[in-house]
């Protein structure tokens, strides 16, 4: 679909790879920050718990003494502050914004916190949009950080468009669910990363199995795992397969995912080892 | 965030229910389309079973021989096609674009039917994702329908507020999990529509919970349902609630969600009794 878009072509718009009008300057940051990694977690579908997972990565890093930061590029659906309960206004300067702070130490930047109330929507239409993520990269005082990730909303639109083009990506980490129909869409993703000329890092199958909590069997709730074929498929790293853990959902939903003990936590540190940058 | 909206105001991309610039105009349809109900299918949140509550619809009414067609509005993520097994591209005419009939004649519009593959990313900025959906309702044959359904894809941005200021609308149905973190962000759709005067028609809570096929064990996979307390919260009527049915999610994998004969569907042909138009 690069063709059509090459009709309205316009450097603000342009999403070809080939176009030299193109050519899309990563964004400047500003001077005080220095971060060494930035990684987009994305999916192409909603609902495959790509915010859990960039939330249980950035847990997995702090706990061990890594300096990280979460940018919800989730305009319209932002589910990151709630997860770590983290609901006051965010704070400026004449220097820039400054990122609310997790327990843990995690730097979230989120447009939930920008708003009077966290159900009030954000009615924006692309360029609106485009420009707020820009904004979340540009005039945040984000500081010294090892990793800064940033959790992208579905589809191949604005906001994945945005962070591709503007923002000094090491790569994209893609997270799916066992279903068919999800990984048509996540073909999508990886075949726009591709495109757009951005490494992948590598794949997470979410929501893979639950363990029945009467009888213990692991319930394939979407199906069989397509995790190795999909990857294989996509010739891209197949970082590991996470279960639906209640205990997780529940946490997240009580704004405590950082004392999230339970056995993904241990599978997510393994995926990280495994992310080569 | 209306007001910030507003600062950029441009009818193109004003969201204000109050700026008189705004008044956007219903799109004028083919003259051969005779639509008694436009309904949208919304959920604010990715993942939470839209597509396929939209596809049950469908399915129930085309049972009950009313003529019903879908558009699908996700652009950027389309679900339906696959899940009724269709493929070929679509036909088109000086008159306009044919949509594509399932077996039970269910009349469907999707992006991905003009996909050369389907799993062709499609990465457009928000005035050329508009510009589709727009499309769909302006140069489609549809012919006589009962009931149009229009699949929106997750967030407040441009494809639902293309939808809710363009199309004559008869209501939206606000399709949730029983998971707090969604309604949270569904509250945001329900804010939405109640900005943009469109009305909702009810509340479904998808994904309540699973029963275990080994002790038949109800697994309340995402918490306890909390479909009643958010409809009253809301001040919307409940149409009732899903469990998830892996059957379901096997048949829609395979296109075959027509033959679906399963529990849900009963309980969507309730739905329909209590939908008010």
């Amino acid at each position: 679909m690069t063709k059509e878009a090459c009709e309205t072509c316009h450097p603000e718009t342009c999403t070809s790879t080939t176009c030299e009008t193109k050519k899309a300057e990563k964004l400047p940051s500003k001077d005080i920050n220095h971060i060494k990694h930035v990684i987009g977690i994305m999916s192409g579908k909603g609902g495959v718990g790509k915010s859990s997972v960039t939330a249980l990565l950035a847990v997995a890093l702090a706990r061990e003494s890594y300096q990280v930061g979460i940018l919800d590029a989730d305009i319209t659906g932002p589910s990151i502050p709630k997860m770590f309960n983290i609901h006051r206004p965010l704070q400026g300067s004449d220097l820039g914004i400054f990122p609310a702070e997790s327990p843990l130490g995690i730097k979230i930047i989120s447009l939930n916190l920008l708003l009077p109330q966290e159900d009030d929507p954000v009615i924006w239409r692309g360029p609106l949009i485009a420009s707020a993520v820009k904004q979340f990269w540009t005039d945040v005082l984000w500081g010294e950080l090892d990793y800064l990730l940033v959790d992208l909303p579905p589809g191949t639109g604005d906001a994945p468009l945005t962070v591709m083009q503007s923002f000094p990506l090491a790569g994209i980490v893609i997270v799916t669910s066992p279903q068919e129909l999800a990984n048509m869409i996540v073909r999508k993703a990886i075949k726009m990363a591709s495109l757009m000329k951005v490494k992948i890092l590598g794949l997470v199958e979410n929501m893979s199995y639950i363990l029945c909590p009467d009888c213990g069997k692991e319930i394939y709730i979407f199906g069989p795992s397509r995790a190795e074929e999909a990857a294989a498929k996509a010739g891209i790293p197949l970082l590991g397969v996470l279960p639906l853990d209640p205990e997780l959902t529940t946490l997240c939903d009580h704004g405590k995912i950082e004392s999230y003990q339970g056995m993904l936590l241990e599978r997510v540190q393994g995926f990280i080892s495994r992310i080569s940058l």
